[in-house]
């Protein structure tokens, strides 16, 4: 590798670094206040990152929330797709899909009130991307598993619409509900066995609610 | 009735109009924008009320936003109440409720967004009152019928914590699914038929979820 060679790669690099840590101050800013709208400088302080580099890596503020929401959820559908390729019974598929949303959420809490943030401000430009490459996904697989489940006569016939917002519904209201099971229920936070309580309960609930009855 | 009376009683009724007035203008912004963010001067403008008179029956917006979450849970509350009193079997006072919560978070899809805004932006100030008031109320419901349905043997044993987190979560965002219903489901809006069909399907997916079997 010549010096040239390095001094070409090295912008590279620091790129995805920047970008990286802008996208990781954005994060933590979000889930410690709990709310989406974050400033610029707010963002440049946390980051230690210029606000003039917020605009050239992300054009605007609604670029820069697009990119956190893709960063949150598009490894979990590389996941989900793999889930769908496994020999597993559709049961247990259903079981691992409801797991992957619920630590998907619970490591984001924020996602799904920063999808609806971006369609209302700005859904000209964001819903059919928003659509095609994070909603329409999930449907698809859900949908995939339920017909599967059908076919080996396991599963009753369910509208795999209605079946999503059920399943999504659940899963993202128990990880953005830290205040309320502080308050109503005197838990104070989210603990591994508390997530892996409501995985199992939410699984045995949404499975038994499908099945076919002898 | 003397003239005095007349014009002593006056001033109480148009308060209550104004305030209302005020309400419904709030309502119907965060509803058309789908963003619970509204300025005092959007405010006055739409429902036609001096922005002055926001601060004297609100305090400030969060004061508002308050009172607007009150005058859309507050009535559902009540319903439910009777609900509980009524001879109706565990498995009938489910779906009634899981139809009340549908039906009110269709009427006003901003209730849990607009709870967490106000968690997030004025958590001390508010917290309590919206647990004790608007929280509390429905977990005990649910933990009410529940237990009843365990007692006479239909229901199996089940946490009315992660309960609530299941249903609330499936409820809600049924509720505010216009965009994702649209984008990836080809279905334009929500039909009265459409929510009956949602409600049959989540209360029959639920109570199968949870019937004790023979």
């Amino acid at each position: 590798m010549t010096a040239r060679d390095v001094a070409a790669r090295k912008p590279e690099v620091s790129e995805v670094d920047t970008r990286e840590q802008l996208l990781i101050a954005v994060n933590d800013l979000i889930i410690e206040r709990g709310l989406i709208d974050v400033s610029f400088s707010d963002i440049a302080q946390r980051s230690g990152v210029n606000s003039a580099l917020i605009k050239y890596y992300f054009g605007n503020k609604a670029g820069l929330l697009m990119a956190l929401l893709e960063r949150a959820i598009l490894p979990s559908l590389k996941q989900m797709e793999l889930l769908l390729k496994m020999p597993d019974s559709p049961q247990d598929k259903l079981r691992k899909h409801i797991m992957g949303i619920v630590n998907t959420y619970h490591r984001y809490p924020y996602v799904n009130r920063l999808m609806h943030y971006l369609l209302a401000e700005e859904g000209d430009k964001y819903e059919s991307r928003i659509a095609e490459e994070l909603v329409k996904p999930v449907a698809r697989a859900q949908e995939i598993i339920l017909q599967e489940g059908e076919k080996k006569g396991v599963f009753r016939p369910v509208d795999p619409m209605l079946f999503y917002y059920h399943v999504i519904g659940a899963c993202d209201h128990f990880s953005h509900g830290r205040f309320s099971l502080k308050h109503a229920f005197g838990v104070h936070s989210i603990t591994d066995d508390l997530k892996r309580d409501y995985v199992a309960y939410l699984s045995d609930s949404v499975l038994n609610g499908i099945l076919r009855k002898e």
